[in-house]
């Protein structure tokens, strides 16, 4: 059977070749972990995913969820999958093991979790929402609520969700509106209505737990005002036992375009005014707590796009290798036998182009990775620190960069099967409108443009960026050591260093409180920043790809890679040749601080 | 109430200030017409479109037509909704009055017709379909054919289709089976599969009219051995009354993506051996026939994505001017009132991009539109010779351009409208959906592409293109009177020049041989060749601006239409300084003939 999730060669070429999994296992926490451990935890997941993810892709998009009697009703083959991945371990993958955890490295847990997404994104945002809402406990609960709900939420008995979204607040949650009062048991009463809460209510767990954000009587007015509250479904009593329903109430749901096997809710708390909330940590902190595990949550965006864009690719791939039609320009003699499509050099460039965004997306999702790795497993706190200012630098990438791009790989795919991939009787279709959510949750593609160039890129005294800069220049560097990779090095460098002028210029403009100039085209800058990123990840790859053809050539290397590396060579050649330079016009108009769109004006419309 | 479909004052710019409809008028075939006749068209035509089209497009998506007896049953709203258009007499709005129709000019019979485009594609595609039908019958049918078939789909009773693709033929028609046996009386007997036919059963009209290419039994192989049948649902007698059932039968519905309200049918002709067809015009020709519709189809699917992303521009724009949100970054006062997100730098980018795609995108396809009068309308037979091979050249962009820049458009009204954009309950998710089977119909992306650099440019020694070329830069010679355009100017000037060496060297490749290597880039070919004809659209509409702000200066011009015509010079510029220079980089591929895509191997996937 072909692979549809993701290419097991080319991920044991990420983990292994690349981003040198192995080496994590001499840090203290993977001691106990082997590349076999990490390779028998894949098996695992492939397994499930593809036994019990993949089989309900389609019925959970076709059948979405129901609104009855106040509740969200799903369709049965959810729940046996989700159950399996608890049971398996996959809940837990990163916890420690006397927390009940398999004690991966993060890199292996998303590589593991990728499977799960390209299979079933909707089905594998439950697991998702809950490791993101118990996470969030574990940082900054106290222990009665790590035993009443974080525990629970281990054992897979709880799930979770993060309720931030209300109809008037959502990229702005400065301007929340749900209240908590303080009630005399040290709880809170709380009172609002929020929107867009996936996971908002399903029969999968026997409660929910909803991280919500809302604002104290005596909160400062803005983004320092916000306070972060556990809220069940239903109430947790003292021995752990399932109390009286909470007065959270599902007030409806939304019915999307995709990713329909998730429920997206609106949930009204405190509509009989004795909705119980628990404070998290301390008052007003909530925005901060959330966004200190944003990166996580961004990061697992940033991966479901890509493992959208991944089923999508290989899905295409099989199809273009195994259909008919028309002949070569050259070779038009009627009565010829008809081409397998993938013959055809604009199909083969919808293909590369895919394989170009999506590789490199996934080789840029695991970089991320295994750098929450580095941030908490690196002897030195300097390290750490290190570290941790290359992925705050790095998210906004890895979040926004595949939602576009891997959404345009879904669209290729579609292209590639032409009238079929229009039709719901084959699955590409269904990636891609699951994949248009991506660049609006968790932060719009316009809110991480402003993210990295008006915050992250100053951060530190640009600490990550600089250090960012060094990795490029430093992967130039080896790569001249190969002549064949002249032609893929230089774009890069030429890129690197008109952007690294347009970023002081902007930041500049920052600084001097020009900051509707300075921001003015970040879009323009995101996009420029991703392509660099990118370009560095696949010249990277090339360079790998360099060195296993030369232990090849020397007879070292296994000869039935060496087209493996000769397709990494070709799509690291597209995207540093095709896609790459084309960056320099965008680098133009942020050079002129191009006024086009910031001097339009509504009445012009 | 705001307009939904299409801005009436952008309308009337374009036929009255850009392309000069009322010219048209001193024409003998529009004397009867003036501005009054055209705009009572109009108004018919939106009105009937806001009342009849508009209000069951999203019911029709989620009740799409449903298999039952061998018949598709719709939802009950279709009918009426044609049947008014027709009884309005749209369906015959370019015919002669002699024949029934409205003798309008093309340019003005598009123009009504968008309006329905834009209210409801799929209902919209029922009259279109009949329309390319009957216009076959009508130009090589003889006389009993036109009696028989003709009439009564101009009379309303009858609707056509076109059916082509078979399973193993989209792309590749030369591959098609369906066979044709001579019978004793002068008919046919067909035999074959049909797919993806659209309206290829539906409860709308007394019969069906299906336009089948077929292969008669001493055919020669390959694209010369097509010929072209009529092939009705119910057979009609020499009376005009209707016989017996036609061996047609329908063998199931597609489940499309989007566009979900016209039912897109897989038909088996024949299968008891008694399907009745008969050959229109001479046999073989068929396909030629076709091609010789395919400007009008090409055009219709053109028109039909520019008014799904008209609809997703406006719906997004009013959204914009509505929707509280956020704070400018220089205001960061959370006390402060939310702006309206048009505020947003970045909303604006991505309304000024959505005006540039689309109100660009509908000035070239109502210019083909005029161009299609003066090919049937112009003085003499050399005028009109002239106007044929510009619409012949032009017409892959006008299908091709808007099916992606009019995609990408509905893919901003998307993210414009965030979460709620994403569901169901609001327009825009629909438009994304139905317009992404517009560059996959009527001939890919892909065809297009080959079809304007491999046959279109240098059809009959490049009449065309030396036309356009002057065109462009004539456009570019009375721009040069504005010194505002200079900036617009210039980038076109220098995309135009390095587009004609580029268009002469791969004409050289494909003059000596070199097929594979000419052709083998031809999807940037089709990008820059684009993007510089839209270009050209956007400089000539902001000659008209400028010259619409000079009168209003004079005081002698409409002062409420100043923001107007700002707004068109903005998107001038915004198209012109921020898209045609992006074409740079390809233009360096194509020089280069880069061979990337063209050497990657099936093997190294």
């Amino acid at each position: 059977m072909s692979e549809t999730l993701l290419s097991s060669r080319n991920l044991a070429f990420e983990l292994y070749e690349v981003l040198d999994a192995e080496a994590l296992t001499q840090r203290p926490r993977f001691a106990e972990h082997s590349r076999e451990t990490f390779d028998a935890a894949l098996g695992t997941a492939r397994s499930i995913a593809e036994e019990l993810f993949a089989p309900h892709n389609r019925k959970s998009d076709e059948h979405e969820p129901q609104y009855a009697d106040g509740s969200a009703v799903l369709i049965p083959e959810v729940k046996p999958a989700v159950d399996a991945f608890i049971e398996a371990g996959f809940q837990n993958a990163s916890r420690s093991f006397e927390a009940g955890g398999m004690q991966l490295p993060s890199l292996l847990s998303r590589a593991c979790f990728a499977h799960f997404q390209a299979a079933n994104i909707a089905t594998s945002s439950y697991p998702m929402l809950t490791m993101g809402a118990s996470h969030l406990i574990e940082t900054f609960g106290d222990d009665e609520q790590k035993r009443r709900f974080l525990q629970p939420m281990i054992d897979g008995r709880f799930f979770g969700t993060m309720a931030l979204t209300e109809p008037h607040a959502g990229s702005s949650l400065a301007d929340i509106r749900t209240r908590a009062e303080p009630a005399a048991d040290g709880s809170y009463r709380i009172k609002g209505n929020k929107i867009f809460i996936s996971g908002g209510d399903h029969p999968l767990s026997e409660n929910i737990v909803h991280m919500v954000l809302a604002k104290l009587p005596d909160a400062p007015a803005g983004v320092k005002g916000i306070s972060l509250f556990i809220v069940p479904k239903f109430l947790v009593n003292a021995d752990g036992s399932l109390g009286k329903r909470n007065d959270v109430l599902l007030a409806g749901l939304f019915h999307k375009m995709g990713w329909r096997g998730t429920t997206s809710t609106a949930l009204n708390f405190g509509d009989n005014g004795e909705c119980v909330g628990y404070l998290v940590g301390k008052p007003h902190q909530g925005l901060a707590y959330m966004f200190q595990m944003m990166n996580e949550a961004r990061i697992g965006v940033g991966m479901g796009a890509i493992m959208l864009g991944y089923a999508g690719y290989l899905y295409s791939l099989e199809y273009a290798r195994q259909r008919p039609q028309g002949r070569l320009p050259d070779g038009k003699d009627p009565t010829a036998a008809q081409v397998a499509i993938i013959q055809h050099t604009d199909v083969r460039r919808m293909l590369l182009t895919q394989k170009a965004y999506v590789e490199g997306a996934f080789d840029l999702g695991l970089y991320a990775a295994r750098l929450v790795d580095d941030c908490e497993t690196l002897a030195t706190e300097d390290e750490r620190q290190q570290a941790h200012e290359l992925l705050d630098l790095l998210t906004p990438i890895v979040k926004s960069w595949p939602s576009e791009f891997c959404l345009k790989a879904n669209e290729l795919a579609i292209q590639i099967l032409g009238g079929h991939g229009y039709t719901r009787e084959y699955p590409v279709e269904q990636y891609y409108r699951d994949n248009r959510l991506n660049p609006i949750h968790e932060g719009t593609h316009g809110i991480q443009s402003l993210d990295l160039l008006g915050r992250k890129l100053a951060q530190n005294g640009g600490a990550g960026l600089k250090q960012l800069t060094r990795l490029i220049h430093t992967a130039c560097q080896r790569a001249a050591g190969f002549p064949a990779l002249d032609a893929l090095r230089q774009p890069l460098e030429q890129l690197l260093a008109r952007l690294s002028a347009v970023t002081l210029a902007l930041l500049g403009d920052l600084m001097a409180g020009q900051v509707n100039q300075g921001l003015a085209n970040s879009a323009l800058y995101l996009k420029v920043f991703g392509h660099t990123v990118i370009g560095w990840r696949w010249l990277e790859q090339a360079i790998r790809a360099e060195q296993g053809l030369a232990l090849i050539n020397k007879g070292e290397g296994n000869a039935a890679d060496a087209d493996f590396y000769r397709g990494k060579l070709q799509a690291a050649r597209y995207f540093l040749t095709w896609e790459v330079p084309s960056c320099h016009h965008e680098l133009s108009l942020l050079e002129a601080r191009d006024d086009t769109c910031l001097g339009m004006r509504d009445a012009w419309f």
